[in-house]
């Protein structure tokens, strides 16, 4: 199984040539490392030094380097939906839509990357797969993706089901079903089956994003205020998404009480500047232990005996979490990033008793 | 009318510096502004010397400030949504689900800040409304999504109305809605209503997006040659989704004569860093007369009787750049962009005789 890496940080703190080094370090160690640029622009090839294509190719001993391009993307998950459409469709409508007509809309390219990304782990050719994303808001939204998804499908199922309009419609379903369908289904197992390959998929993704193992982050910030105002959001919103943040990588500003304190309990590291005379060793010999295992705090914590639920918000004060419970489900939203909480079976339909914020600690009692 | 100002460039290089410069500047020569920052996290704040919030506020004389939240746009979404719900079915079925627990898939950010754009714009408060946005291909991709989406609406009517499917479907659609509509529709014009204001919607977006008096942007660079690649790269982009680029802003950095001739015919304006002596000023005396007519060379010229349609994209070479006509209009691929161009009905279905690639125009003969 890949270790999926990534690095947030605000732009221009020198994420990509972190990403580079970092990705150099770990094939230099014998580790089968992909290395992936989203940004389709030029600064990935010329910070690389070589000239990636959207088709990977080993640019090193054991290093193998992507640059997604969206559009290529779109085209080949088109032809799997018009594959898809045929399977199920006595008579499929997409077939004279092709590929190479379709424009990217706002979304596609963290959807698209996503999806790329879990074909590239499932490939078992990587062992580190490295990926260079916008590193903010956006990267995070990526990675909520599928326990978002999950549940606007498990939300709106129900919706649908109780719905009088379902029950106007569904008696149609049959005739309708059996008129366009190539397969048999009745009106309650319509699109149950399509339904349960997606769920697969995302609990997938949601597993991998649990387990610090699979998935982890770094956030890179230079000494500047700003970068370092931004690095402390992200740490907390990274937890929103379940995403563990595994240490900070100060990029050529030297590791200071007050600042390692700022990131307390994570490692905080040092990290020099690329030079011409030196090259990337002295970057790369300063890097972190990227495989080791993650000693960072959780995002979430839930103890069934106990009925609580812990969840790690660091750089957030009370003022800026919101708890609200109008659904069936616990939802904690904070820095702009809203977290449903599904409890397990035992914990299940209660509400919450008392909540306490302390030491960047948000604790449910339910 | 407000135009709509935005910065592209690659992160790190100052752009929300000078946004807020801009808005200062403009603000003070009297211009009613409002500053619009994307990213929620604290950078924007503390650049701005002020704390912003999802609600617009003055800061000053003319100056107006609102920092996007998506959770907040989201919520007032969802009432929109579940009031025209309301509005078309006699059931409502969406009244159970609350805005406050609907988390943001990627995409959203972007849909709902356009949105906001246009409300701010409609609003008749403004004179100017300075977009900070992610200032990448982020930014690009929700400014061509009226276009875009407009193409899917389009494409996809067509054949769902050509298809086999639509035929099977639409014995039963009108039982089927006048159970659970509230208005009554033939099969013919069901969902006409709503593809008709969605529609109208978008032609307002993309006739905003083809003046350059009312949507215009600034490329930020420094001299840093990875920011001077992304700069080139963004300036062709833009004008891949009909965004024309009116001046580039070098950050920091002279203008020399290799820099003006990389980015001619615009001009390069040289900016001076914020320096705690002189504050602003310097950065705002230097900044361009952003009202100024555009002399900018525009994305897409087409011209009826010589059947000839002009592309202006600078920075791409010929190889970067894909045509191809496998649908019914001419999409033009570069940068990771797909444009489809649609003819003027005098052009409508002409296939391309000859494209040619000079002085940054490709050149299509029908």
């Amino acid at each position: 199984m890949a270790l999926i890496l990534t690095f947030l940080g605000k732009g221009g703190t020198g994420r990509t040539t972190i990403a580079i080094a970092a990705a150099k370090k770990l094939s230099s160690l014998g580790q089968r490392v992909l290395l992936v640029g989203q940004d389709p622009g030029p600064a990935f090839g010329l910070l690389l030094g070589a000239i990636p294509s959207s088709d990977h190719q080993e640019i090193a001993p054991n290093l193998q380097v992507v640059q997604l391009q969206t559009t290529r993307l779109l085209e080949r998950g088109w032809e799997e939906v018009k594959s898809l459409e045929a399977q199920y469709l006595r008579s499929p409508t997409l077939k004279n839509v092709y590929g190479s007509e379709l424009g990217i809309l706002p979304g596609m390219d963290s959807a698209l990357a996503l999806n790329a990304l879990r074909e590239y782990e499932n490939s078992g050719h990587y062992d580190v797969i490295i990926y260079d994303g916008s590193g903010d808001q956006a990267t995070l939204r990526m990675l909520g993706m599928p326990e978002i998804l999950s549940w606007y499908i498990r939300r709106f199922r129900k919706v649908v089901e109780d719905s009088d309009v379902w029950k106007s419609i569904s008696p149609f379903i049959q005739p309708v079903t059996s008129a366009i369908l190539n397969v048999s289904w009745t009106g309650e197992s319509f699109a149950q089956e399509p339904t349960k390959q997606a769920n697969t998929l995302l609990e997938q993704g949601k597993a991998a994003l649990a387990d610090p193992n699979r998935v982890a982050s770094y956030i890179v910030t230079s000494g500047d205020l700003a970068a370092l105002a931004t690095a402390k959001y992200l740490w907390g919103s990274a937890q929103q998404v379940g995403l563990t943040v595994d240490g900070i990588l100060l990029n050529q500003t030297p590791v200071t009480q007050p600042l390692a304190a700022e990131f307390e309990p994570l490692d905080v590291s040092a990290l020099p500047s690329l030079s011409s005379a030196d090259g990337w060793q002295p970057l790369i010999d300063a890097l972190p232990d990227f495989k080791k295992a993650s000693q960072a705090p959780r995002p979430i914590t839930i103890d069934i005996p106990g009925r609580q639920v812990g969840l790690f918000l660091p750089g957030f004060d009370k003022k800026q979490v919101k708890l609200t419970q109008s659904g069936p489900e616990i939802t904690v939203e904070a820095g702009d990033q809203r977290r449903n909480i599904l409890l397990p079976p035992q914990l299940a339909g209660q509400s919450v008793k008392g909540a306490k914020f302390q030491n960047n600690y948000l604790t449910l009692s339910l």
